[in-house]
């Protein structure tokens, strides 16, 4: 039995334009190490939290309170001593809560020798988005645990599906350094929408699916659109327009919100192309007064991974 | 080049719950024949009307305002005689009039040696449905050009994905012959729904293009759902949860309404079973003092066919 395992922990791209709530991808060299000892304790413990500065009691951080949702489950007394270095932002829109959650379970789960399967271990992860937001959804979860392009289907009873990830597809991700809290975030959607427009965006995330599968990557483009939260949640993005018609006519397939912000994802066809889609957006920010990050990952297909 | 042609033009199943007003499929042995004839009159007409009786001036004929659609963009003068015999009911909601249209469109571009492809002929054939509900949609005649199942991506510009179709679907078809009018079974529906409805629909879509693309049957009969338009039109429909429930008890995937109604359709696996509930639901008809018709299909995976 592995008494120690280090893992890396993906940031996630959720709320995929159309696939508002139910459409995630997992990103590639965007993430958090992690490394989780059994300790003799009988005690879980946050030990250690670098790169950012959050909390280390058990209840009060995410991977504790999702691996202690795992433990209880199993009715383990366990104990473990969890080593969290983060590279993901609090509150930057690319899964960093999730990041957290997922690889804890993950690596807790190695531990004791696979009692899980991935797809199981989500409820346990969702906890942590609980203590996160205030609403334990599986949107960055999901595609951090299982990998690749995730569809919730539904959350009674939770349905994820893991649907291909077309091989060329490269995320450039861009955050700018504003905060955009997740529960604002969600304050400002409208709770009722035009049945017309739904329409148009189930039209459009059926389409998605169906590029994913056929690796089209034309239809994808022309199908990553969102008239319904996209119009309301740009406005707390500085920029927002300038930079998704720049992304566009830089050749990215498409552009939107990453989860509620204040990240954006331009979603491209191939390194090169998320190159050029980088550096368009990269000498646009330099002439802005705002601090920003800039990453280009391809998909990963695996999730959680152990280094 | 050919002088005459006849076809089969098939009933559709449109608006397939969660994809309300996007996905639709095609039967293989419910439809229309229809014969066409050139002419030496230079002079478009409907020279036979048998099994239904609807209007036989051009412009009042779905099948004719189609046809001259296309002969317009066409600038072309030629003549044809066109002969309707109609098995699918008006106002049945399985496609009587995109059948016609869609019929007349293929047959008269076969006759000219196919200027056009079975997409580029949509328009065309939408123009029939202007005429039949006010509406150019594709919601019907998009599954009979193209067969299988089809996806309505959007209409600017008017952009038709095919789907695969699993093999072992067949359909149950069960005609209340009450009428109902799709303009009143448009008008009731709600044009704002609630986002997180919106949310359920789009992952449940999201889910059954998955399912056709896997074959899987129970993730098909999973996504099946429609809790926005289904939960009101079907009060206008006899008996709906009643035959719902006996459909689902008897082993159909799914359920829901086809089209504006009143047909109601049951998604079923293999034969064997469609034609138990088929069975079952012929039983309960059979005790009410509802004239019907039931019809059991696979899916046709070409759409419209030269008899």
């Amino acid at each position: 039995m592995m008494e120690e395992i280090k893992v890396f922990a993906p940031a996630t791209v959720a709320n995929l334009s159309c696939g508002f709530d139910v459409l995630g991808c997992c990103l590639d060299n965007v993430g958090d190490e992690m490394i989780i000892k059994k300790n003799d304790l009988n005690q879980l413990r946050i030990t250690k939290m670098e790169g950012q500065d959050l909390p280390m009691e058990v209840d009060q951080n995410v991977a504790g309170v999702a691996v202690k949702a795992m433990l209880e489950k199993l009715q383990s007394n366990e104990g473990f001593d969890i080593e969290i270095y983060k590279k993901i932002k609090a509150g930057s829109g690319i899964g960093s809560s999730a990041a957290s959650s997922a690889g804890a379970v993950y690596a807790v789960n190695k531990l004791l020798d696979s009692p899980f399967s991935s797809a199981e271990l989500l409820p346990f992860a969702m906890e942590g988005e609980r203590l996160a937001s205030g609403n334990a959804h599986a949107d960055n979860v999901a595609p951090a645990l299982l990998g690749g392009f995730t569809l919730v289907k539904s959350y009674e009873p939770l349905e994820v599906l893991s649907l291909p990830s077309p091989e060329e597809l490269n995320v450039v991700i861009l955050h700018p350094q504003i905060e955009v809290k997740t529960k604002d975030s969600r304050a400002i959607i409208k709770r009722n929408i035009s049945l017309d427009k739904a329409v148009s965006q189930w039209g459009n995330l059926g389409a998605l699916v169906s590029a994913l599968y056929t690796n089209d990557y034309d239809l994808l483009g022309r199908s990553l659109k969102d008239d319904i939260v996209e119009p309301i949640r740009s406005i707390l993005i500085p920029y927002f327009d300038e930079i998704k018609a720049i992304s566009l006519e830089s050749g990215a397939l498409g552009f939107g919100i990453s989860g509620s912000g204040p990240s954006v994802y331009a979603m491209c066809r191939g390194q090169q192309n998320a190159e050029n889609v980088k550096a368009s957006i990269a000498e646009f920010m330099e002439k802005q007064s705002i601090t920003y990050d800039l990453h280009l990952s391809k998909i990963n297909p695996e999730g959680v991974k152990i280094l």
